[in-house]
């Protein structure tokens, strides 16, 4: 197992290289029973490929997900679902120069020192590409988690961070309206910034935020799995991903221990973690309270701007360029990334529990 | 399987609660030929313990750790290791409050949640007792990683940072003579800082960060099981860990994607990734070059400051203050803590290549 | 996960009902490097396939098996290698009448008890056509098995044993080239036994012996992973096997002690166990001698032979018959599904030594 | 992994040499709330010691069970479950003639070809020490088996196979009662049989079956891990074992199609598999009728007959004789690891369903 599968029991398998024939996933263990089709996929698929605003590749893929298993009259039957995702408008001449000659920033010299044999077209199975089979499998982890909702927002650009309303609804219904999946209300001066890369032929980074609301108390698993541990791994899995953030994250661990603590009371006749802290978590555990993470992501290191680099071929000096079509600006796309890894990872240890 | 094993080749499994007879680790997967003796486990079991500070908990174990299969005449045989600690010094009266009363900022609530039935003594298995465990097993991982240097150190104090030297060599040697694992010299503002929250009876939190020297090119796997993603699973299982950082971490991602490559440079006849933003890190694999990794910790919530719970048998809403015997800050003892998953983490992906 | 995997590093997962679109295996964990084609898949797939003989059922696809990942320019990447294998030739209408009844002997009723919804068509999953995938994923593992040879035949129709020559390439030439793939020459009063079971409407079970020459020493695991074990749970999971015996199986069981050793000696000035008995293996794991394995299968249960069941949606007790398009005789096709599953378990166990 | 886990959801893992300090289970995966005491273990753990007959190991230790993690105040907690036995009455000189001349028939040769440093006393890990181990975590599993009843007894001595009575109550009191293990009333030949390979300083091999009763229907994973698999992995890693077969076995194997199936039928209201051929099991999952398996094991290979092997250090012929102290007839002994590994697993898939 060389780590393209993630959970338990909820265990979702990915494969497919960026330029080849396809991409897919195959999930063991949805139970039967859940209602699934084709169309199911549509909405999330989209939100995926971006494509509202000019930062985003112009590699443009109907992303349709076909269902060759698992699914029969329109509901799951407990065998292993099978997703595939044809690859489309695939121009693998535009990667024909880095066949011996390595991306800087990118996983094309360490597969090459890994492995010895690799897919050098648009970064074979390091590519974003891969992410398409995560975030279908994510569809199916959506339909385990009932009652649950998971909400992801880019919550900083570059280094402005910005800040969310505190309402989960108000967020999701802000993020889904603004190009930049941003959780605030019309122009930003950040849309200008990202702008601004753009047209430098530079990139930037920032951080998306994911909430999640309605989960059951007691879910994660002590000592190892915990739900911090397993969505740390999940999310740091995500390509360009350089940290991961749980609960109060890293202004927590700036405060005092006795400010730490969200009071145990009893609200409404039910006891309950009154505060938001630990988000949503206590040694690892849910408290039925929101869980928050956050994930950060550094630029796309693909800009038209020139690099130093080695042919590995010949063993010279060389400076390389990559053209390509990529994003300037990413992280409106690393959304539904977020929310499907958030939903693998809580599907699993939902039906570890 | 209930989240108690960590590693996939190398594979540990820890037990024991804090107030049981003993705690342990069986680890599966150690090839045979390692020298192994009971005082390789001494030193680290020792920084483990702490305690050359005023800060640190007066619980003192000998915590000697015994050798009770997988080893023959001072070599390993690949088969099981385990390893056993004996719990001594345990005041489990202290303990008694809490039985019916979840102290807030700990597991107790949630373990109660989930279990129903818990052993409230001293945190049970969710005490950071469990990691006696996790630090023994990281003695046999190191064995495995020849030539290869995991150093820790603290690097935050509260909302301090610390900057240490560039030198993986020198801030060893500052860190283990430091009282507070800081990698500098002498005494220190952040001396002060400690005293002062313990005199207060609060506690404080910070930062640790792990550089690792020596690693092998192309350790690592793609998509799931990154370094990145194991090594974010392994670290923030730890108890209090809220954010983990790996290579350039969140200051990388708000760098423009020009300045996020380092480039590809042959050096001194080898090609090498030239430049410490990935961390020794691309497409999850390791490049050869130095990896850095920070984990981020709440301070500890065990204060003896009152705080608001309820308790569970009778409903009633209590104030509780807990004594016990806790550190007010506990990181200069988390340093072999995140030395040892590290390790672990390393040792598995390095037996999996 | 829901058993559709196998293997710890050599990991097979396959997908596909029936009368499902496809049916596929993704595998996870083969090197990069390997040379791997579509054309490979061929002869084994008509192996499989069968269809030589009047025994055989009467459904022909092509069953070309198309690689979708993991594999460029001829050679295997180490990412996942993803198979699929379009299903033809299926015909769902003859098995409307089985929607609510279950047929005797088969996994419909257990299937509906375990699921509630399942697929009907063809025995869903839970049909012999899911083997198609295992018999690919086996064409891959025999790769990793540098200069091994594992051949299957068929020992046994129905009460009937069959003596193999002692020489595994004359039992493997004979198999080849006989239509039930008896280790013998020319026509046998076997081949009129079949005919005849087919005629009345019947149909006949037996054995398969596998014989695995050319593997290393040290091959296999102790105590719950040996070759033995892994061997067992390999093959013992293919449709219709009823019993696994290893190396000596029942005969050995059979004799006194002191006549089940073979002895080690000096041969060729290599030390070896010198002897049969053990099958290749001792405590589980290889000795570099020929290992041998049987698989007992029962015959199949479709058969145009009335027998009682009961319809589950109107709880009436019915007489059914299956009729469909089925073996009398299949052990000719379960050579190479056994012979998959002996390459697959001992790739894994290859690869994890 | 080495090998030393096995299960998924209710995961063992053992550790220990024979002639170490201890051996030992951790089980991972209990739920809480299942009551367990050390004196829960005494029972079978005589019976595993055996010792009633001269057949029998002279090894005789207290083997009694501490429970060091994952129980408390008498109810397990959901964590990890740690037992030990302390090993005694060790006798390591007798194997010093062995140290480098394998015993013929044994583990010792393989393990040295695998590992190149070897435990050569009493086996090591090979022993059958190790499975005492197995039968304490198979008595933590059968507690997960609510209403389930797990029956063991000796069904061939030698070659002479014994008939069961048709009750499976009976069957197990006659075991009970009789000092080989068998099914049977009073004396019987084979008592004789037994006696006389002692005497004659060798040893016997023979059958065990067990059957269980009381399982619900639906346990069992579609393809790989049907419970026939997962029975046949857990029951060919016993030491000796050489053939599982499961349901019919072997004589199922033999009968034409028509003759395979057991109807399906309304009894006394209930829908249900009406007949003993499959064994409680159809497509690999339980129909809740009664489930046999035999596992048939090699007579002890450890007889003071003298037989050829190889000094490993000088590279001489040489002729051994094992003496120690070991059985003349050991299957009264594997009846509890029999009924130890089926509830193991059957805990297993149990848990997962």
């Amino acid at each position: 197992m060389n780590g393209n599968s993630f959970g338990v029991l909820f265990r979702v398998t990915t494969w497919g290289e960026s330029h080849g024939p396809a991409t897919g996933a195959v999930i063991d263990g949805c139970p039967a029973g859940v209602p699934l089709s084709e169309a199911d996929f549509l909405p999330v698929m989209a939100k995926r490929q971006g494509g509202q605003g000019t930062h985003s590749t112009p590699r443009k893929e109907s992303d349709t997900v076909a269902i060759e298993s698992g699914v029969f009259e329109g509901l799951t039957t407990g065998t292993p679902i099978a997703l595939r995702i044809v690859n489309e408008n695939v121009k693998s001449s535009d990667y024909e120069e880095f066949r011996h000659v390595p991306r800087p920033g990118h996983a094309d010299i360490t597969t090459f020192w890994k492995e010895g044999h690799r897919d050098h077209r648009g970064g074979g199975r390091a590519s974003a590409r891969e992410t398409a089979a995560r975030v279908a499998a994510g569809v199916v982890a959506g339909k385990i988690l009932k009652g649950v909702d998971v909400v992801g927002f880019v919550s900083r650009v570059g280094d402005t961070s910005v800040t969310p309303p505190e309402s989960l609804s108000e967020a999701k219904t802000l993020a889904e309206h603004h190009p930049l999946r941003l959780p605030v209300k019309g122009a930003s001066p950040l849309d200008t910034r990202v702008e601004q890369a753009r047209e430098c032929g530079d990139s930037l980074g920032g951080s998306v935020t994911c909430w999640v609301a309605g989960l059951p108390r007691g879910l994660g698993e002590p000592v190892f799995d915990k739900v911090n541990s397993v969505l740390a791994h999940a999310l740091m899995s995500l390509p360009a991903a350089t940290a991961v953030e749980i609960g109060g994250g890293i202004p927590l661990s700036m405060l005092p221990g006795s400010e730490v603590r969200d009071p145990i009371r009893k609200v409404e006749g039910q006891v309950r973690v009154d505060g938001p802290k630990h988000g949503g978590l206590l040694g690892g555990i849910t408290t039925g309270e929101r869980l928050a993470v956050t994930v950060h992501f550094h630029a796309p290191t693909s800009v038209p701007l020139a690099v130093e680099s080695v042919n590995l071929q010949t063993g010279t000096q060389e400076t390389v360029t990559v053209k390509g079509r990529h994003d300037s600006f990413p992280l409106p796309r690393a959304v539904p990334m977020v929310e499907a890894m958030v939903k693998i990872a809580l599907a699993d240890l939902w039906l570890r529990k």
